[in-house]
């Protein structure tokens, strides 16, 4: 491992084993539902209460990656993981029917890249082969806890996200595959100037613009050095402000710039407002649909940049503002 | 960095550069209270509200341990760290103030520790010179997050610990300092079978002592090994415990066993119930008091192991136990 620049580190040894996708209806009913490793018919998951279908959605991830990946779950020496629950609880009480040493972390919803970013240094530094990252969101529990319960039925106005339902497990390896974690950039917490716990694509388009400039200078590269950039869930307007501050600094992602929020539901066709949100967006989409397509090579590579709004209700119900912060990696295909 | 055993590192080149601690009234009129560098006549540590107040407390201590390191903010390239409250909501905003890159993690109380973990693997994997590790807690956003707002005056069971006001950083470097941070073991998520918010130590005691157990194992090392083993919150029920968990595998460490708890408060003329807990418990003793004892070779080589109670009160409210994790670490003196 190499730092590079201010906030940025250059993997030398790190790549993609396997990975699995667990989702909600909606999810599976979007434009790249059929990615998805595993989806169930109601949100309830099989299960009782909203955080047990969560695990159950994470734990399905997370078995479905070390099945495809040909490993037992002895062989998985590490798991580096989060959600948007408080005390990351899903993740923690999920672990407790794992015997694997754990890392729990909290981005809020850039925890997806987090996660990466942090079990590549433990690759990178030779802890061992096999280290999984692992984060998950669920519609029912994050609008319960952030917002209104969703039994309640409250009006959503224009700005809102919808939470994805999902999973996405990602085992790291030290061994080369098709996939290779090459770069990575950890993200500053960014002022916002926003508060309002509705309207979470503009709160972190700040962030993700500031750790997509200090990446592109950090290894002074310009952003055609890569097919796609995506951002996790800044969704219709946040995607917007993203582009308008990119522009202020003459960066142009007019060709190859997309957001996970508004890949993985159709806007006009499902009820979802302004796109989605979540741990669960930004992993559905890395996982599910850009490594499938950086194996089959229709991408070569690819710039991860997931966004998380550290929304605290105490803190907003005491006036302050929401900040926000974005990490991002580098996907790339490796060649034979 | 050498993988040992099942859940352990070996660091090679990974030192304490300096620490910052700041603590409340209690804490400063406790057995160890003069090794804290700052304290504040009260829990509004100059604030308005309880999480300002632990903001402020966290970043004093992140101040003072770069002011003491003789260090320009600039110059920390990492910090990795956490709290207690939802969204580790006072390390994301005091991190809106400092331009640094920033990992969030989440191990309740065992953070102290994980924190230092997580950042030595950067360290030994040349990310930097200098990344700084933060935790806090604060007794009043926790009493009114996990259990009763403490304007509420509930009755305190016997088992109750009282949650410590304070904040320790550390700032760990790769350039040799008197203080070496060689060993460490990741714990995984452990069962409690406990259910009970009002008695985290016994819930922690089985964690604790895996953790203790693990890292004798995959080093092939005693108890005796180390001038001290500390466990960070188990307080008076817990640390009774996890010595008699330890007894039934024979693992002896009546000589050189302390608990933090114990030591932050003097529990027969303080009101701390049970003793102390927290992320502050833990990361005061460590950084204020063993980190001085080893400068001044009182100590030579002491194994902290922090303890966390994966309390979740929703979980908790369906019937769940608390499951909990411990992280061990080993701090020792560097002869010249």
């Amino acid at each position: 491992m190499r730092k590079v620049g201010k906030n940025s580190v250059a993997f030398d040894n790190v790549f993609l084993h396997s990975w699995g996708t667990s989702c909600g209806p909606k999810e599976k009913e979007g434009p790249i539902g059929t990615y998805f490793d595993v989806s169930f018919n109601d949100l309830y998951c099989d299960e009782k209460t909203w955080e047990t279908a969560e695990m159950n959605l994470m734990r399905t991830a997370l078995v479905e990656a070390i099945r495809k990946g040909n490993l037992s779950i002895s062989e998985v020496e590490l798991a580096v993981g989060g959600d948007l629950n408080n005390q990351i609880a899903v993740s923690n009480y999920l672990m407790n029917d794992f015997p694997i040493p754990f890392i729990g972390i909290y981005g809020a919803c850039s925890t997806a890249v987090l996660s990466l970013i942090n079990a590549s240094t433990f690759i990178d530094s030779g802890y061992g082969k096999y280290i999984a990252c692992m984060t998950s969101s669920h519609n029912s529990t994050s609008e319960r806890q952030f917002r209104y319960p969703t039994e309640y039925g409250g009006q959503r106005p224009p700005s809102i996200t919808t939470t994805v339902t999902g999973s996405g497990v990602g085992i790291l390896t030290n061994k080369k595959t098709e996939i290779r974690i090459s770069k990575a950039t950890i993200g500053c917490v960014t002022s916002s100037g926003e508060n309002d716990a509705n309207d979470m694509g503009r709160t972190m388009a700040p962030a993700a613009s500031m750790t997509l400039k200090q990446h592109l200078e950090d290894f002074k590269i310009s952003p055609d050095e890569y097919d796609l950039i995506v951002t996790g869930d800044l969704s219709l307007y946040g995607s917007k402000v993203f582009k308008d501050i990119l522009k202020e600094y003459k960066i142009d992602v007019e060709n190859n710039y997309q957001d996970c929020g508004l890949m993985i539901y159709d806007l006009q066709n499902q009820d979802v407002i302004a796109g989605g949100s979540g741990c669960g967006c930004a992993s559905l989409v890395m996982y599910g649909y850009i490594c499938s397509l950086l194996r089959s090579k229709k991408l070569k590579k690819v710039l991860v940049i997931a966004t998380g709004a550290l929304l605290n209700p105490v803190m907003v119900a005491q006036g302050k503002e929401i900040p926000s912060i974005a990490h991002a990696v580098c996907l790339e295909g490796v060649s034979e």
